[in-house]
């Protein structure tokens, strides 16, 4: 299979990763620990929602947590498009691509476009949110681990190379990809529009399920910081890996998760990636089998992932698949 | 005078401040100056000429040297487009504005245009160089100030209006500007492409002259390491100014001087700024009277900037202009 | 004249520098200073006096705040002997040096003996302090600077020589010294008892008056940090010089001045001093001339100081001194 | 059993850990390890034998590395004594207690006295070493990890209460401990002379064997940094625990095996202790099973250490003693 190319100019301006909807069992809970120890804002709240951002963010909100007595999922994943005429023109691509797409009326956004990707991750689109303070030299406002902004997302699914396909002719870039040496059969992509390596990162796995959203911190040092406050607010059993170094997209990170079992990762930036001459970088699965340092982490990353809300999950296509990218994992674990 | 509108979609798509090129009296100076003692990487050298990047930059070169028996002087500002259509389409949009471009051959570029902006700033736009190893990660690569990327030009001149009129007609953002209380001329404007709030900068002044080039490095604590290791290559002189916080922007900052009198700024990151909700910011020329903390700049920094090879540099148009930025900051600094 | 000697064994066994005692206009302002934006811990308070200790410290209080309408002074400078055994031979050893020294209460404090050094410095020497709990990794208490804990004193003094060769009497070493060039003639000591460069430094200049207490933050960074903290509370202008490294002693530094005058340092950690064959370290006065980097400090940090209450100060013996230090460092300013 | 007093004053004038001694198979090979990578300096090497320092040290060795055929082993932990005196002093004790002593000539040391101490441990003390620059400001000569100074030993033995009662006996001050929930039956001792919680650590297991030798870095992000700096030298795989937070002692870990399974840590700084009113810190053994954040360690962990050389290492007294700390925390690492 031939790794594919980004379409440009793109049928619409998506600009970026935007923000996460999680739902969550006890929003009281999940406030101690977003704000009072990790430390992002609250930009809005009412009984039964809960508005955040980081301290880098104008934006009003990049997680968005809902009460709810089903079991905890991930409703949507947010991207955001530059205008609202590229709005339009996002609901035309999906309904030409057989992708249903329907406007829908969403709190604290602008008109916002519903509607799943090619792999049923449930999207959510829009061009605007109200503008909150910037608060990245409100050092006041800063405490826990200063989250500075979302990053991006990672979605498990056994479509993997469809997912590629699907956010390349949307204009997404691919910057880097695992595959099993000697081959293309993509087992994990990362996809950027705004500059950096990621927006949206496939891995391969039962899915589509939401593997973690990632928030970026302001210094290396903002890692360790991380990991001592959430300790003393009793949360130190929640970091589930790390620290650590990745590989594809070199960033120092943190896995961390919340009393409702989403996953969300703390890392510090990344690289600019904006250059029409940069070729996706390629991953051989077995050059990961060397992490740079650091140690593996335990099975539940591998295995755990929040559901989408009322979307069926998928077990990878071919089993049992050899180079699955859990079962490969999971075998380096023991190695 | 009211703030101008960005073109939005731009007539082209410049993605990025590129690359800086100043000539110097000594280059193996020049080299002991920036490659030994703050860090930045060799793509290639010449005996007249020396091509320097970032440790996460896989471009050829943001930084070019060379040999020159003349005075010291910045011979042109850089900048990226996307592909080779949108260099066309530069050369169109130049032409019918009146500006003459020219297509030049520059050594490690792709097809490259020679112009000069509207307040004759010398550019260079290019879609394209070679491919060099990324060293982010290539850590016994890194030392000194481990300078990370090019982010942005500072341009001193006399018509901050048309300048900033000019770069919003080609699609450039207005992230933050400087006026008088109570007015709307421009005194200071910070303009971007890439999703950050630089990519060129306009101060009032006499020019166009280059202020300096602005180099990211990756944490806070890079901006102390970076005077330290200064100081232990004996050019511990040649810092300008700070450690210090900006007002706008709002990054960590030192300015230094290298051999040459060329400056440059070592910093650490922006914020993100990529939503159409996000006006530019407004800063009084009074709220700079009392900066976050630190202690003004030597006079030096107000007065001294590189000239542009064979430009003629004016005075600010309207003089004595008691609104200068110049004479506003020098008083601030004897206040 | 030759360098001092340390007595081995000690007379008597001093530790360490412990605590200073301030008094202040408006104890409320203090708080709102040392407490809620530089982030020292309150031990205790009453309507006229404040008792602050740093993270890491299990003593009662390094730092005592007494409201008075007087003009703000420095009571007394505190340093720890051992045992209540080392105090009873402190008294011997300063009445027979006919140096008056008397037992007092002090709340928080074990038996107290209060003393004036050669050259008028009111002290205060004590063997025990209630036990706090320390905070060194309760993050939650950590804010502002996280300062760490009391390091040293700097004390103005015309006599120099004769503060070294009385706490050298004392047994505590000479670590370095800054001397004219070409002679012995002490212009600045800096002596130890716990192992690393300073417990008390003298410094020439019309005295007794204390120029400053330091306070070490855990890490580089924290320099950085303390200075945007203090900038978002409405305190950046109390930044009297810094971000820089010092010669002696080597160091990163910032000074600030309090509400009401009095001026403290924050700086990062020392080196480890205790093998009896470090000799002092010298340091030229023409040394000096070139810092590592960073600006010479505004004229006020050479010339104001907190007079000790009820103590005259006198001007350097031998004026015009042409050596004096305030002389030499403003002239070095102006160079 | 009562937790022993430390004697004051000390029979002799112990100051501080002051270095090791290995023996290795490939000299070569070590000093690619802790030069070329960790950063330690050279104070002097031949043939066989090399003399490392730290940053800070201006001693001249706190490793010293032999090349030998046999397995590698340690061959003596080193302590500081302050005056020549001392060392007579510290053999008449050691003598009377039955421990035979002797004066040798040890390369770059002052007289030295080699000993055993009541667990066997062999030790080696001296008053003096050749005076070496201090680098902790030479930044040129700072790479890899900036490894300031030797910091602490621990050691494995099955007689912890002995062998803390014989260092108390010389003075030392029990900083902290560990006893199983209930008993005062000691675990895990830290001992200290310098003033900050460790000097000689001792914890239970078979031995004397040598757990690890601790090396102080400037700042928590040089944690990392040695993480970033092994991986780039290939040595990425020798970090054998960490990064992690201390319960006792409080500092941020790493720990690694260098080529011939010698153990390092490498950590930031401690607090200061050095008040007659601090108390041991007890720690119950079921507090332990709960860190602050991070993973357990790897079983290597708990099982291996360096022997002494020619010291027959001991299991455990009462075996199976269900509290050893080796069961104990590998019980721990299962739940």
């Amino acid at each position: 299979m031939a790794i594919p190319r980004s379409a440009y100019p793109a049928p619409f301006n998506t600009t970026r990763a935007s923000h996460i909807v999680w739902t969550v069992k006890d929003l009281a809970r999940s406030r101690a620990y977003y704000v009072d120890c990790f430390g992002f804002a609250v930009s809005g709240e009412d009984k039964s929602t809960l508005y955040l951002r980081g301290m880098e963010e104008a934006c009003h909100h990049s997680i968005v947590l809902k009460q709810s007595s089903d079991h905890p999922a991930c409703e949507r994943v947010g991207l955001r498009v530059y205008t609202e005429e590229d709005l339009e023109k996002a609901k035309h691509v999906f309904e030409r691509a057989g992708l249903p797409a329907k406007w829908v009326e969403v709190p604290h956004q602008g008109r916002t476009l519903h509607v799943s990707d090619a792999v049923g991750t449930p999207l959510e689109f829009c061009a605007t949110q109200p503008v909150m303070p910037r608060l990245v030299v409100e050092f006041k406002a800063h405490h826990g681990a200063s989250p500075l902004r979302l990053d991006h997302f990672q979605i498990l699914t056994p479509e993997v190379p469809k997912a590629c396909q699907f956010y390349c002719d949307l204009g997404f870039r691919l910057s880097e990809f695992i595959a099993p040496d000697g081959t293309d059969d993509l087992m994990f992509v990362f996809l950027q529009r705004k500059g950096n390596p990621h927006d949206i990162v496939f891995a391969n796995g039962s899915g589509p399920r939401l593997h973690h959203a990632a928030f970026s911190v302001p210094d290396a040092q903002h890692i360790l910081q991380a990991c001592d406050i959430a300790s003393a607010h009793g949360f130190g059993e929640t970091l589930e890996s790390g620290p650590g170094r990745h590989g594809p997209g070199h960033a120092m990170f943190t896995y961390w998760r919340d009393p409702d079992g989403h996953r969300f990762e703390l890392f510090n930036t990344h690289y600019q990636m904006m250059d029409i001459e940069n070729e996706p970088v390629r991953w051989n699965a077995s050059q990961l089998r060397r992490r740079p340092w650091g140690f593996p982490p335990q099975r539940s990353w591998y295995e755990e992932a929040s559901n989408f809300s009322g979307v069926k999950s998928n077990d990878p296509v071919q089993k049992p698949n050899p180079m699955s990218l859990e079962r490969f994992l999971v075998e380096r674990e023991k190695a």
